[in-house]
């Protein structure tokens, strides 16, 4: 058992029209009898009708939650104020998802919890309301970019399955706009962000970091693309420059197999695809996504609100499960 | 044991200061006593030093060969006309290593040899003596542009390795002009050349072909990227309309874990390392390249000259000795 005044982690519902309350309710169910244990942030009533056998108890804060765990699913109620149909989004209810949000990174920042796992957000849905950031993790980065923060500041995007953890320099972008979105200070800031992230969230003392190449055969010599040459070399001399053990640039496709995953800590990569390709093919349903570089820990499911088959009680949690456990161990080392 | 009439296949003997003699003498090991069997054509002199316990037949054509075979590598002889030091490539012997080439197509053109498999070439040298192409597969497809060929014409790679086959629009591109090379007719070309291949080089009578997006969330409706509405999606659709059983765009990191691979036949990728990727992470060592939409049989390993480590003896046959097999394996279907 865990002791029963450790902080709770806080878990924003996310998207009530996708599978968020199902995994949540399957994920309590897994770990209601060990832990890590969270607090929810979202609709108590939408809770209890998750199915999975859920108790739901309504708390007023996380403080309570350690306590209730074992026996109910905690939940800071800020109920929806119109009824959400599964796999129906709508802009209605926006507002109640920012605020579920919002609510954890406080908590997260005023240390009530350890840190935060968000369930998956539509994008659509929000922007329908006004929302201007192009994800989760940029809204996050703006919340607490005020709060203090030591060494290289993200956010970063990690993906993190099996014994693979691969950044990203860019992320939701189209192809087109990848190579014009690289520079040498943007892959030397996630190179040393996620350096850093190595050593204090992931217990690495001296971490090795490789660094993928953007052009096939990392452009052979140039004639395949230049930017090997341009950008990611000048970027990966001055990581070095600034004492990262950095590796690179090697070409993508001898990063990833067994052999090649156990001489370096983590791997920069340079576009969504070129880390999502690996990292699904290592863990499909167990990939976790943690946010590096913030005052906060954050750590998310690697998949998306799943509209399509939400309220058929078919969801997987493993996601949100290895996200939780994840957070919960990056919380410990930081609070160490 | 084989029918001693069975057509041997040729084998370019790639370029001479890499690793081609080693990972030759080691596939003859590994094949010698069960096949398949295949003739040499290369510099004879080199490949008797190759180590390996190899010992060398000169003969003067395939006839002669699958008799040869279960006692001696047989070599069809082209002298290089100068020394060749190991892992120093050099434009002097670049119009031998473009005879064995030529050499290879004009025996599998004739029908001496049952296919062609090429050890691998490096750019630089041959383009320092006047080479004009891309790499081996536009040369291949030049030296047999004349010859009739029934079907969708290539050349189109394919990566196979494991259960997977991939195959790809675009190969060896920066990937900041890969967006602007693809265009609807050639995602549709390449689509129906691996439809047609998996049918009648792989034995699948229904093939079953996936279509990779280009951008992350395969575009997430034109948010990150329009080329999967301008482009893939309009191609996959006139696929289906010309019989191919086709499906996507898809995300690529939906497309490559053991339960999406079970769902198709083939992948048509968009950009090399989307290919490369998955490819080398299931099998590293083994990965094989073929050509389809020619009318030649060829294959070759899908990893380079290896100068880095030639002379060594530590090179891996795995992907020679897996390409002579896949090309046997095809040319047994084309012949049946």
């Amino acid at each position: 058992m865990r002791p029963v005044k450790a902080r709770p982690l806080a878990l924003s519902a996310g998207d009530p029209a996708g599978i968020g309350a199902e995994i949540i309710a399957k994920a309590w169910q897994a770990l209601r009898e060990r832990g890590p244990s969270f607090v929810v942030i979202g609709d108590a009533q939408l809770l209890a009708s998750a199915g999975a056998g859920v108790k739901v108890r309504v708390v007023t804060g996380p403080d309570a939650a350690p306590e209730v765990f074992g026996e109910a699913l905690p939940v800071i109620d800020i109920p929806l104020l119109s009824p959400v149909v599964a796999g129906r989004p709508s802009p209605t209810y926006a507002p109640q998802v920012i605020r579920w949000i919002e609510t954890g990174v406080g908590l997260a920042l005023s240390g009530a919890v350890s840190g935060l796992v968000t369930a998956p957000i539509a994008k659509a849905p929000l922007y329908e309301a006004g929302f201007k950031f192009p994800g989760h993790t940029e809204f996050l980065a703006e919340l607490t970019a005020a709060e203090r923060f030591e060494g290289a500041r993200g956010p970063v995007m990690m993906l993190a399955a099996g014994d693979l953890r691969a950044t990203l320099v860019t992320i939701h972008t189209s192809l087109a706009k990848v190579p014009g979105a690289l520079t040498i200070e943007s892959v030397v800031n996630s190179g040393l962000v996620t350096a850093q992230a190595l050593r204090k969230d992931f217990g690495v003392e001296r971490p090795r970091l490789a660094v993928a190449a953007l052009n096939p055969h990392a452009g052979e010599g140039g004639a395949l693309g230049r930017e090997e040459i341009e950008i990611i070399t000048p970027a990966v001399r001055a990581l070095r420059d600034l004492g990262v053990d950095a590796i690179g640039p090697a070409p993508a496709d001898t990063l990833f197999h067994a052999e090649a995953r156990e001489r370096y800590d983590g791997v920069l990569c340079m576009y969504h695809d070129q880390a999502l390709i690996p990292v699904k093919m290592l863990d499909f349903w167990g990939g976790v996504n943690v946010t590096l570089g913030l005052p906060i820990v954050r750590a998310s499911p690697d998949h998306g609100t799943g509209f399509d088959i939400a309220g058929r009680g078919i969801a997987r949690p493993d996601s949100l499960i290895a996200a939780i456990k994840l957070a919960d161990e990056i919380a410990a080392r930081r609070g160490a």
